[in-house]
């Protein structure tokens, strides 16, 4: 047994331990947590996370297994942010602009009232430049952020008392996020962000008058009709899109497969929650005809619409004035929805008002 | 040297190999060849494959590699169900209503005059029953379809002279496919499908009167506006879906979780082309509007627009009617869309009717 030399016994040790472990040198396996905003039952939004990590257990043969805590579990629905800046958690499942008040320019990733539509944002995320733009903003607080799927057009949110003027706005306290808050607030609203798990209960109890969720997809199962019947069309969030988190020092710990793997599951189940909610809205609106007589449907009069685009063109003046980031990512929104509008009206619009 | 037995002396012989070859052993790699319809420079649709190939690769680790064939390479654009079928090739990229000469029933899943718009269609196929229907026609022929990519809704075409009535219709050579094609020939066209590297030739020498191709985004750099200078707003395609095809013999020899990775992609570079086409139909409204004062966009007169819907009513009750699974795909369809639409109206329509 002459046959092997010393640096060869060396090798076939190594080859023992790699014969014997190849499945398990070959198989690192990367164990991440996601924090999500959303209760375990809040469909499609909790299930945006759930089959993107579906996907990439699958796709990546159990290398990358990425638990979904939802907001029972960790308690902390809008603390997504800095759990996942801080650590604790690799990835969050959240919404941008709900972190409007740690960094403005967070803010105009999510939707922005009057803005585009779910088609229209997307093209302008992955073909007009909006992917450079959140890089910017999140890049300083090491954070990666990508499209998490979109509600598409929601509607205007659900109200006591029929709104007939502005005078009618006035006083109400109401839970609505993002840029149609501060909107609010100029017409005269307490504006108040609460997370969803504790919706019902606020408008129950009167801490809120009226609210905005989503569309009726997710609003009905909430019972908010049976307190506040009067709901109205959208203006605020023609394209609200959620949004995944990852902190960016996990990322660069994975390698490159790994990493294409993640970005394509994100993409994918982003676009399947916007056709779950399409789905989900489709088969509600059909049954709030059918089995909900109670609930009003009304658009907001003209001048009301007029008051709100008022104050949407003074607000947007008023906050880019000395920031000159948030200036940049709305006029580059502004002039991107400017073109691509035209298209929409010469194809979907036209299209659809000729075939209702 | 006695410290190994024979049965040990073996498993070194093998872990010496696994150990020089762990890498190898680990990565079998399957290549894998994907024939396109299209020209290697006819974006997006070339760029669905072109994109899903790469993401694919990347996401395997270089584990399956797509090669894509454009249509000049392999000579049969519209020969991809037949080369997938026999399996020349593992993968093709096209549209299903190319196959309508083979089996009537390939017809619906591409898009439905008067038909569903892009969100809806979508809606459709993930969440309606679309996919389980496409698989019930396309299992026969031993294949597998996925969506491969929307256009969005598409313009009506280029024309000669101005349509003002059906007659002016009549008597014209069109190249127009699927079921919009059997509405045309039944309002008197001589109606035809052309692979896209032939389209101009063919109106220049009068082969054709006219033609549609997809949107502005494609139809500008096709140069059809010189011939054909009156362009129509759409009706016949409201959300022309691409295809990918795969030979289902080879999909089952592929590892699981390269079966998911491949399934994945091409959803993500799916809803990718659809963006990239929004997109560029944007830019090119935008130029259209700029730099090519010539173009008249017209719009079908509604006489001429009521003889294509009665057209298609019509055709729609004779071909289902010794055809019952065309009629069950037909009919969700038509459920479908009357659901959906109504959201449709309720969210996008009536958001942007007040802000054009």
């Amino acid at each position: 047994m002459k046959m092997f030399g010393k640096s060869t016994k060396l090798l076939l040790a190594a080859a023992l331990i790699a014969g014997l472990g190849t499945e398990a040198l070959a198989k690192k396996v990367y164990k991440w947590k996601l924090a999500t905003t959303w209760g375990p039952t809040l469909h499609p939004f909790i299930d945006a996370p759930t089959k993107m990590a579906k996907m990439v257990e699958e796709m990546s043969d159990g290398r990358l297994i990425i638990r979904v805590d939802a907001a029972n579990k960790h308690k902390a629905p809008l603390g997504v942010f800095d759990m996942v800046k801080g650590g604790q958690y690799e990835m969050g499942h959240s919404a941008s602009y709900y972190w409007k008040g740690k960094d403005i320019n967070t803010l105009p990733f999510s939707t922005m009232p009057f803005g585009m539509t779910t088609p229209e944002q997307y093209s302008w995320f992955y073909y007009g430049g909006g992917m450079e733009l959140m890089e910017k903003v999140y890049k300083k607080h090491n954070l990666l952020s990508f499209p998490g799927g979109s509600s598409g057009n929601q509607m205007g949110g659900w109200f006591r008392k029929e709104i007939k003027t502005v005078d009618d706005l006035k006083g109400l306290k109401m839970r609505i996020p993002g840029f149609a808050g501060e909107i609010m607030a100029k017409l005269g609203l307490t504006v108040t962000n609460i997370a969803p798990g504790e919706l019902y209960t606020s408008l129950e109890r009167g801490t809120i008058d009226a609210l905005e969720w989503v569309g009726p997809g997710m609003d009905i199962n909430m019972g908010f009709h049976k307190i506040a019947p009067y709901y109205y069309t959208g203006w605020h969030e023609p394209g609200l899109d959620l949004q995944f988190l990852i902190n960016e020092k996990a990322f660069e710990k994975l390698p490159k497969d790994l990493q294409e793997i993640l970005v394509v599951a994100m993409k994918a189940s982003a676009f399947d929650m916007y056709l779950q909610n399409y789905h989900m809205s489709a088969e509600a609106w059909a049954s709030i005809e059918k089995d909900y007589p109670n609930i009003k449907i009304e658009t907001f009069p003209k001048a009301v619409m007029d008051a709100m685009k008022k104050a949407n063109t003074e607000l947007r003046k008023e906050m880019t004035a000395n920031d000159p980031l948030l200036k940049e990512i709305l006029d580059s929104q502004e002039a991107y929805q400017k073109k691509v509008r035209k298209w929409t009206e010469m194809s979907d619009y036209i299209y659809l008002k000729d075939n209702l």
